[in-house]
């Protein structure tokens, strides 16, 4: 596998564009489309609260009914959640401007929408947006980056990245652009992910394949605790690589299912690094607990916890409070097994064993928690089983960011 | 019912006492003592975090063997959490030090600590401020307030409360005091409370009156989401009052329960306003629910919510944050049943009508959210239970206070 330029137009026959269609920005872009002529398989994940945004119910007809996808319209100024039944509306009108400038059925084509909540989008500039992003669809680079662009709202940094390798002696690219800050929580953490791909694999292996990834990818990301109403991935494969379609298990479904994870976990570290308001990466790494799931809650629950993400702000080794989240995490676990440490790229420190603190060098711990990203490693000493959670440290700058979010 | 004067002092038999004893603080009282000559029966409620402080198994082998208590022993300098074997230890030290001054038996002597995790309370210090403290007991109302201000840790003000009530021709005291403002988080939230009373009551009965009353007071706060490894809440019964026992659900025990019921709900309230960095109360009242579980999860995730909270701070009426954060709490409903509205003493506005947004006056909005107390009122259609939350805003402070607290 290989990690190559670009993004969402990185594999074959997909092409992207987008547009300052003025839903909320002025000064900037705030619609994307990405777009394969051939129509594709799809499959996707969604946001598991109960309050789920139009274009949320909307995409997850295209992708349970088993019908092709040709493509996705973003937009980044409204999110279209708790808008009745104008929201619906909303959506159609969009995947109509689609059918009508490039003639695929209105039911092929997927809507996202990350902003505020509460507010009706604006159906007339969304549908001059479509008409404008349809002359310009291309498949250079340079549209996928300024598609990731267009589909940010708080990030700081556009997310794209793409891979390839082989099978069967096909070059395969997978490629995907994220975006996400705030409202970011596991299942699905808030977050909008759009990837593309020209192999050729069977529907519910594809599926399968994103619903097992996301698990140690997305999901495990956390800024704020906050489960958006609008999480959606899409993934889009046009089998344009002209690889022999994956049905089975085979090794060609594992090298496939290694690249989605590769890809998946980069676009989520990138995210939890760009949290709103974030000043480094804050990862949890929990190795030999009980069950995969016993690792996962307990290492999302340190990086989840406001207290230790504070105190990872302050560089303040205050350790206490990574126990004492992953106490109440839900997991059972016995504080006498323990062993705690913090790592960066500055070093390696132990600071409890086994039910007891260790007296450490204060500027030693200093040192290690002031890179730019910082590691709570923790052994259970219960079992065989790992997980690592990725989130970020709450600053002054969260709060200034989500006071007036509106405004 | 008659709200009087006071705290732990103000029913007949106790005393208290508290002093600067150098654990953590300098220039102020950080130990606290309030004692019953008479025995007294005795119910708690704890963390309920795997992760328990020391003194928290301390104190749940007495309230669950069922000998009487005499007093507790309070520090708030160090929490005594993930401390082993020299944990115990210190716990040991402290209850033997009451023995050895006042001559009631160590097992009868409850210990509280809050603070920091992960740190050894020096014993030295713990028993030289017991000696002091034992030789200035006294049953005034000065003494009470003392002992509510020497338990505060990042606490803007102490908190406690005295009434009175009659059973049977018997006037009842009943006061307490607590402490908490950062790790707070139903079940049991983060804080400390002690309750005394003079009544005459059935330990099984005092348990289960507490018990039930936690349910919809202080596991009704939220600060932060992190629930603390110290959470401990104490009621003494000592019987001075002369009253008839109570042995069962009489009409007798209803009074008790609505008079505890307000002293807990009044020391909640109090705590979630004074949550740390909090500009203001936030308040979340769910109506028409389904269940009572449901009414209370829904509530609590209103006011437990980053988003919702830093909302609240920037006194944006952003509506959809409330509706997310009950859309991933776990409890199921349909958006197209609930309307919501922002309260507060400057007015009561509609802004949700049944799954669509309503268009709302912006400085209205405003008006009614700039009170130092802003209600979000939700019904949901749906049922007949209803329940309340309490919390606080996000703001920049809170920050501050948690990312350098150890130093």
């Amino acid at each position: 596998m290989k990690v190559i330029e670009g993004g969402v137009t990185a594999a074959k026959g997909f092409t992207a564009a987008s547009c300052a269609a003025g839903i909320k920005y002025k000064d900037r872009t705030d619609m994307a489309f990405v777009f394969s002529k051939k129509p594709c398989t799809c499959a996707g994940t969604f946001t598991s609260n109960v309050v789920k945004a139009a274009c949320v119910q909307w995409d997850q007809k295209i992708v349970y009914s088993g019908d092709p996808m040709h493509g996705v319209v973003i937009n980044s100024g409204i999110a279209n959640a708790c808008t009745g039944k104008e929201g619906f509306d909303a959506c159609e009108a969009t995947a109509k401007a689609v059918e009508k400038t490039l003639g695929v059925p209105f039911n092929t084509v997927a809507v996202a929408s990350t902003g505020v909540i509460g507010m009706q989008l604006p159906v007339d500039k969304l549908v001059a947006g479509v008409e404008n992003m349809s002359k310009t669809l291309d498949d250079s680079i340079d549209a996928g980056t300024a598609a990731s662009k267009a589909i940010m709202t708080t990030d700081t940094v556009n997310k794209e990245i793409a891979v390839t390798f082989e099978i069967g002696g096909k070059e395969i690219t997978l490629g995907g652009m994220s975006k996400g800050s705030g409202m970011i929580h596991p299942n699905m953490c808030t977050m909008l992910a759009f990837l593309t791909t020209d192999i050729s694999i069977d529907k519910a292996l594809l599926q399968e394949a994103v619903s097992e990834v996301v698990k140690d990818s997305f999901n495990m990301i956390t800024v704020d605790g906050d489960t958006s109403t609008n999480d959606t991935l899409l993934i889009m494969a046009n089998g344009e690589s002209g690889n022999e379609i994956i049905k089975d298990k085979t090794d060609e479904y594992s090298t496939f299912k290694e690249a989605l994870s590769y890809v998946c976990t980069f676009l989520a570290k990138k995210m939890a690094a760009d949290g709103e308001g974030a000043s480094k990466l804050f990862e949890a790494k929990v190795v030999n607990a009980k069950s995969k799931d016993d690792a996962r809650t307990l290492s999302r629950a340190i990086v989840g916890s406001n207290l230790s993400k504070a105190a990872i702000f302050g560089c303040d080794a205050n350790f206490g409070r990574f126990l004492c989240a992953m106490g109440y995490s839900g997991a059972d676990f016995d504080q006498n097994d323990v062993e705690l440490f913090f790592e960066s790229t500055n070093g390696r420190l132990k600071v409890f064993d086994k039910g007891t603190p260790i007296v450490f060098d204060e500027d030693e711990a200093l040192k290690i928690m002031k890179a730019d990203a910082v590691t709570v490693f923790v052994d259970m000493h219960e079992g065989k089983e790992e997980a690592t959670a990725w989130g970020c440290d709450l600053t002054y700058d969260y709060v200034k960011i989500n006071a007036d979010y509106r405004s």
